[in-house]
């Protein structure tokens, strides 16, 4: 077979939204599909030579089958707008954000009703999946159409991902403890520096890893997941009502 | 040599208070010392058959060349009290508490001047020992007499520890923030149980693994760790004034 008729046979996989998110994805599945990405900002050109690299989000969208949005939060209504009158019938249409039921609800509500929707979170990141991505975590809501299941078994069988189905509610609230909990004791241990790092225990040194695997999470992370996800306020009361409660009891 | 002789030539070590860290002193340390060991409550028969057991604390330190106390802080002064006056000329006593600039004063203070006086503290503990102690971090304060060179030659070379030499001053500011941190977060946390377990990130793995090895310790532990150590208080209110400021700023 040659390259021009295995290219044709190979589904295209379009990125909107170039960062260290979509260049990780490009990475791990550039094996798999024909991939072109687009970002707003200009992609470097050692990145540019290996994908193809489009000049607009609705390029990309009208040449896909799967179209993967990693854009930030606050841009994602406007991105999902933007290419809603211009997906392919039967398309799937994936987020990857660190919340679910806001992302949904406005692809549920602005997409066609002629293609998959998709909401997931891949519950790591560049730093997490350094060595690989076998084993990892991701959390899929199916929304809207039947294709969850086939893509949920190549996430599986190709990548090694433990993939949890789940709903964007109850992802919600899981992820505002997990992701809540683990950035808010980062950001306090971190404004704490610089911390012991010769005379430490076996569980401070478990605890230090674990914040500094978020400490260089870009900024709009911790926004999105302290104020995007709706139950991140009630779990973020409950820990400093707790501390609060536990300072007292100490100062007796 | 018949087993007689070996006997003769080996050292003795006493450990008053055989816990669960007592009995890991022993678990360790019996292929290089006749054992010797005393404890208030009885000791199990199938530890007990193990170790050579003392019906009090005088008869175990006028036997032996190294004093190991590992008795809760609470009874630490009525202890050294009560052994200070049978303690052989020469003979090495340690302590393995958390804190450390207190009891060295007390050490120093009721002691006689004839013995070796070593204040320690093993940052570790049955938990993250569970697989052998090699590897492993303990920090040592030389107090009175010059054998910690050798003793901690001996841990070093026979043990594999990771020996960290240190004052007690010094000590106890480190441990503030290590222990003092790991246990406020650990106890925070597990006020909040129960936590996701399946929907996890690494980091959140990461820090619920640190957690789950301090949930077991005694509360004479966090006891000790919170308001025997004199840096334990600014510790606490720093993190708790820096968490009640994260607070605010999320709730503008």
């Amino acid at each position: 077979m040659n390259r021009q008729n295995t290219r044709k046979t190979r589904k295209t996989l379009g990125i909107i939204g170039f960062g260290a998110f979509g260049q990780l994805i490009g990475l791990h599945l550039h094996a798999y599909f024909e991939l072109i990405a687009y970002d707003p900002s200009p992609i470097p050109a050692d990145v540019a030579a290996e994908f193809g690299v489009s000049s607009g989000p609705l390029n990309v969208v009208s040449q896909s089958d799967i179209v993967v949005i990693a854009s930030p939060v606050a841009t994602f209504e406007r991105v999902v707008t933007s290419i809603a009158a211009v997906c392919r019938p039967g398309a799937i249409i994936v987020d990857v954000g660190s919340v679910k039921t806001q992302p949904s609800e406005i692809m549920k509500r602005l997409l066609p009703d002629d293609v998959n929707i998709i909401a997931t979170h891949p519950l790591f990141g560049p730093q997490s999946a350094k060595d690989g991505v076998r084993g990892l975590k991701i959390a899929i809501c199916p929304i809207q159409g039947k294709l969850h299941s086939r893509f949920a078994a190549f996430l599986r069988k190709e990548l090694g991902l433990e993939v949890i189905i789940t709903t964007p509610d109850e992802h919600d609230r899981d992820a505002a403890i997990v992701q809540g909990l683990t950035h808010l004791i980062a950001k306090v241990l971190l404004s704490m520096e610089p911390l012991p790092s010769r005379m430490t225990t076996k569980s401070f040194d478990l605890l230090s890893e674990g914040i500094s695997m978020v400490q260089n999470d870009a900024p709009e992370v911790f926004e999105a997941i302290e104020k995007a996800n709706p139950y991140a306020e009630d779990v973020r009361r409950r820990f400093f009502n707790l501390a609060a409660k536990l300072n007292a009891e100490l100062e007796e």
